[in-house]
């Protein structure tokens, strides 16, 4: 037979079972947080009609997009969770419960220009709250609870940065500057390049008075509430603007009702999408790692599902591109301690035993003991090497003497103790 | 803005909420059945190469392909979880531990004629033993345990078939049948036209001692052990076919200390695949529902990887085809009863309640009770609508009265009784 080369594609990240242990407890601490909060399960299509997907798409997105055709289907793999949602709410706005809390699991896809730490197939894991025509800025609080107790839950030390567009929105239509874009762009390098280079630059687009109202406003330093002190001081004459301003001191402080003490931090310079967010935004960084940029990013939005219908779904959400989160962390040596997924392995001393090792797993399993018993006929050796490579950390042997007692040799491998034990009494042990 | 009529593309499953949590439930029962028999996780791409998927396929499947390219690269998506399995094996051979259990569940795609109930975005839900170079045929007496325990899970009344793929060879090969295909395909027609109706179709292909002998060969009835009985009785003079009985006695003795009392019947008329599977097979029926056809299949193969590797890993394993499953068992009103994902929908009777209420939440979330704060703020009525609408089964009611008192009303839904009770007492009582 023609022998194929196994091989995996470039970008497609595939483990070894330990690594995938690793990757799926990320993923469960994601997924029961998520559902703590009441958001409800969504799953959609990874293939969507292109005139779905590309409704909105463009630019550098739509270039990565997998596109082709199946009979005389145009299709796409989806390239976010997002525009999938969207679509969804727009469809079945007449049978939904609003304000919807959904959140969804799955991969996507982006044929992204391939190099280590980029993936072409990745899960994102989003959270969204859309509201039927108007949501309450109390669910844009909500969000860093839920992106704290994620990130608590992953033993990490993180921070959330949060912002509020209307505030930058209302900043420069108060200094009459239309190229919002190119400037955030300039003010984003402020740490780089400092203000008087900010200075430099923005002078090639704006005059003098615009320059020095905006370097106030990056300047604008200290705790939470100075800052808050601080932009009502700039005194911008500006309705959207002191409204950015009120709802991001509900934010922060609503936060203490939240049972966040700390980790929230108002970061000024955070925009995000430019023409998508319109209210709070969410960065999250890894501290430490900071250069590898947010891991838990989203915002409110006023308009879900503009493509789709003319009614006006508002709603704030949040993702996390699990796939790059999970190779940052291994990187980095910042993976959460792997539970072994085998917690009892069960070695008959010779075939005779094997139907008593079946009985005994049996009972553990019932109990929701994960239980394996080692079927082939190896020499003991061998089955106990087993054991060990797979990390179990309780291995019951079993032989004649066992048999005749009614009862089993009980490994504590990590301890190194071995008792004789009847199945209730390991039952119990375990249950501890 | 140009609005497009959002949809789904037909063959793809998108479910409302209410299903989507059913689905999720029967998927949970799934995994944690395999992860309660030692079988270790694994995810892999959804997109591979075509000449990884392509190596065996041929006729019907690859027919129905998702195949394009990307770049330069010629693309596919994965038709099963099996071929993939393989070439992961064969990848990976050098760092795995054989035994290797693994259990996959995942999307795989398949371009069907679109028709009610025929699905090209399935789940499938895999487990495997594979073995290096040899594997016990005890790991294929421990496979009905599994089927067993997950259909219990689901409250269904089922039965799994098992044969044993040796038998067949052997009596055909002891009998010069070379036609295997064609002979099986006419023995599985025996219920709907009768054994006149086979020996006539079997006359245009076999002798009459053949005929003979294949007619005894599927009259035979009874109990397993009459079945065992009978099939000794033949006498075949052939030691593969000898081997295949000592191997389905095995399967059906063993069966009681995988605490295996019912459910299991011989089958002689199944075959599957027909050059891939060696020993044991598996189908598995709910009962009334036998049209619909096998719902969890599988059986034991000598050579996984061959494609990918000249080494020899045998194995077996079964698939449940997850998407039409729930197809199925929601057409007959079999669904699992729904657990609401919601377990407590705290609302607070005004604004000024709010922070209380989300006080209260973090501590029922902190002891892993899902738990939704309602945010807008509505007339109390439509809050409660809301709670309703979900279907949670408890509602917390914080007013004025409530907050002087540090305690909150208690509405247990179903028994429409209301107490006031501290939040201890509402964890106390949703902990039984």
């Amino acid at each position: 037979m023609k022998i194929v080369e196994p091989y995996t594609l470039p970008g497609f990240m595939e483990l070894l079972p330990q690594k995938q242990v690793a990757f799926n407890q990320i993923k469960t601490v994601i997924e029961s947080t998520y559902k703590k909060y009441g958001f409800l399960p969504l799953d959609t299509p990874v293939i969507e009609g292109s005139d779905i997907l590309l409704a909105k798409a463009g630019g550098e997105t739509e270039k990565q997009i997998y596109r082709f055709n199946k009979a005389d289907s145009d299709l796409c793999l989806r390239f976010d969770l997002t525009v999938p949602l969207a679509k969804y709410v727009a469809k079945n706005q007449g049978v939904l419960t609003f304000p919807f809390k959904r959140y969804q699991i799955g991969k996507v896809y982006r044929g992204e220009r391939a190099q280590r730490g980029r993936f072409r197939e990745f899960y994102q894991c989003d959270v969204d709250v859309i509201g039927d025509e108007t949501l309450n800025v109390m669910y844009e609080c909500e969000i860093p609870a839920i992106i704290n107790d994620i990130f608590s839950g992953l033993k990490l030390d993180f921070c959330i940065c949060v912002n509020n567009r209307k505030i930058l929105n209302g900043l420069f239509a108060s200094l009459d500057i239309s190229d919002k874009a190119e400037t955030m762009r300039v003010i984003d390098k402020i740490d780089k390049i400092g203000v008087d280079g900010v200075k430099k630059e923005l002078a090639e687009t704006l005059n003098d008075k615009q320059i020095k109202r905006i370097i106030e406003f990056v300047s604008i330093s200290g705790t939470n509430n100075n800052k808050i002190k601080a932009l009502k001081k700039l005194d911008v004459d500006n309705e959207e603007f002191k409204l950015g301003i009120q709802e991001l001191s509900k934010v922060v402080e609503s936060s203490k009702a939240f049972g966040l003490e700390k980790n929230l931090v108002i970061e000024l310079k955070i925009a995000r999408g430019l023409d998508y967010y319109t209210g709070t935004v969410y960065e999250t960084f890894i501290k430490g790692l900071e250069s590898v940029g947010s891991v838990c990013s989203g915002g409110r939005y006023d308009n879900l599902a503009g493509y789709y219908t003319n009614k006006q779904f508002p709603g704030v959400g949040i993702s996390i591109g699990l796939t790059r989160l999970f190779f940052v962390l291994d990187e980095n040596n910042l993976l959460p301690k792997v539970e072994s997924p085998i917690e009892v392995m069960v070695l008959p001393m010779d075939e005779s035993a094997v139907n008593y090792c079946l009985f005994v797993a049996g009972q553990l399993r019932s109990q929701d003991i994960r239980t394996e018993v080692y079927l082939n006929d190896r020499k003991f050796k061998n089955k106990l090497n087993y054991a060990n490579k797979l990390e179990a950390p309780y291995v019951l042997v079993v032989g004649e003497d066992e048999i005749k007692q009614g009862k089993v040799s009980f490994k504590d491998m990590f301890n190194h103790t071995q008792e004789t034990l009847s199945v209730d009494e390991v039952i119990t042990r375990l249950k501890k």
